[in-house]
């Protein structure tokens, strides 16, 4: 699952991640990995504890090089932010202000909406032990905060950032259900198609008796066409059956068949 | 950023989390705590190649121990989900196959639904350098992959975990804006205490020869109650700031002015 690839685009824009005083060099990097697989690239310091640059930082980022390389490095959160036209506070603990407190889903939202009308924005994330002060929380619009398990909330600095990174790229696609990849495009078969299997396959099973008794045989073959109509088989998956049953109703076997194999079913499918 | 607190509710419920031949015992433990974070709580391991129970896992799961102590260990895949009823395969590479392939919010819907209605389900996730095999996505339903930076895609196998987990867990909410504690609730002003702030303000400014000349008053007093009227203070709010023009009108500084700080705004605010 890895690899950055100079083909394809790089996006590289949206808020800037500010993490106020992170601890570990590891830390950082595996923030400037979250950042770079949801396309944002501008990373702010805040009196990191090891100093920087930081060699362990780059290891963990995994070539996320272009964050890394532009991580800026500032002396106190005002400075770190004075560029900056909205910028969220991300907490997990209630704060008992008069701060609107919003979900990943609404603050992406907004923040994808100022990027589109030219503001700049940010996001702020608090130290590994105990976050972010209120003094802190109160440089920022607005506050963000995760829905978490109430008795399991344990989220650390580079998950928390995954997640508003992976969010905030959500915003920019057209469709939250669209992939980077679909599957083999498949051709709706037609009813003619379908009814070649169903004759195909009756054929072969009634030359070998397995209508029986014959009075049950319109039942059975309601039953078989049922199994198969309700799937929705593509055209290429039709021709797959057909050639199974072809392989079945025409060779002999080429080896004898063991006792007691785990595939085989009852002999008369009607039940 | 942490805690388990016992007094909360634990949630611990949802499909199984199935790594394939999982190489770090490091990685498991954070997988477990993703999952946790998430209400996920079934963790199932094919053949980890440092074996099982890990030490490592255990600590990289920071306390997340009832998904760790309850994690089984298979021989093989087809073990590992013999139980159940629907499982997506997790790729960042495509397939060139038939199988549907859904983005993680479709997929997270989906388990969703088929949790409430009883089925068991899972999702497989590969070996930490190169995913899962061909083989193994065949013997699942779907696939389900993320909609990362195109020439930047680099997910750890916790980080994949983390994002469906939460995928999931925003399943279970009414609504995507909800979020676990809210601002002080404020009581919206009336229209009394706007009026009442207004003439507070602009008594005190009359006093000190602010509307000038008077013939601009009028203008000026329009601007001031466009400034207080677009933000829509509440009535907690209006208490503030009659307190501050209170504070400012009626009471001398204690000490001399500082020269050229930073807070000086031009004396007439009619710009």
């Amino acid at each position: 699952m890895s690899g950055t690839n100079s083909e394809r685009e790089l996006i590289a824009e949206g808020p800037a991640i500010i993490l106020v005083e992170p601890q570990l060099g590891e830390n950082i990097g595996m923030v400037a990995r979250a950042m770079a697989n949801f396309g944002l690239a501008e990373l702010r310091l805040v009196n990191p504890r090891d100093g920087w640059p930081s060699e362990k930082a780059r290891s963990a980022a995994s070539k996320a090089d272009h964050v890394i390389d532009q991580t800026r490095v500032f002396q106190n959160l005002e400075e770190a932010i004075e560029d900056l036209n909205f910028v969220y506070a991300t907490t997990a603990r209630e704060r008992y202000g008069f701060k609107p407190v919003r979900s990943p889903v609404v603050a992406a939202t907004t923040l994808r909406e100022k990027f589109r009308a030219g503001e700049k924005t940010g996001i702020l994330f608090g130290r590994e032990r105990w976050g972010l002060t209120n003094e802190e929380v109160a440089l920022a619009d607005e506050i963000v905060t995760f829905p978490v398990n109430p008795a399991f909330a344990s989220l650390n600095i580079a998950q928390a950032v995954l997640l508003m990174s992976y969010e905030w790229m959500k915003t920019g696609l057209d469709d939250v259900a669209a992939t980077p990849f679909q599957p083999v495009e498949q051709r709706p078969s037609t009813k003619e198609q379908v009814f070649g299997l169903f004759e195909h396959l009756e054929e072969a099973l009634d030359a070998r008796g397995y209508f029986h008794p014959p009075a049950k045989k319109p039942k059975m073959v309601d039953n078989l066409r049922a199994v198969i109509s309700r799937r929705g088989f593509s055209e290429q998956e039709i021709s797959v059956f057909r050639g199974v049953i072809s392989s079945l109703d025409r060779f002999p076997r080429r080896w004898p068949k063991k006792t007691g194999s785990a595939g085989e079913a009852p002999e008369n499918g009607d039940a």
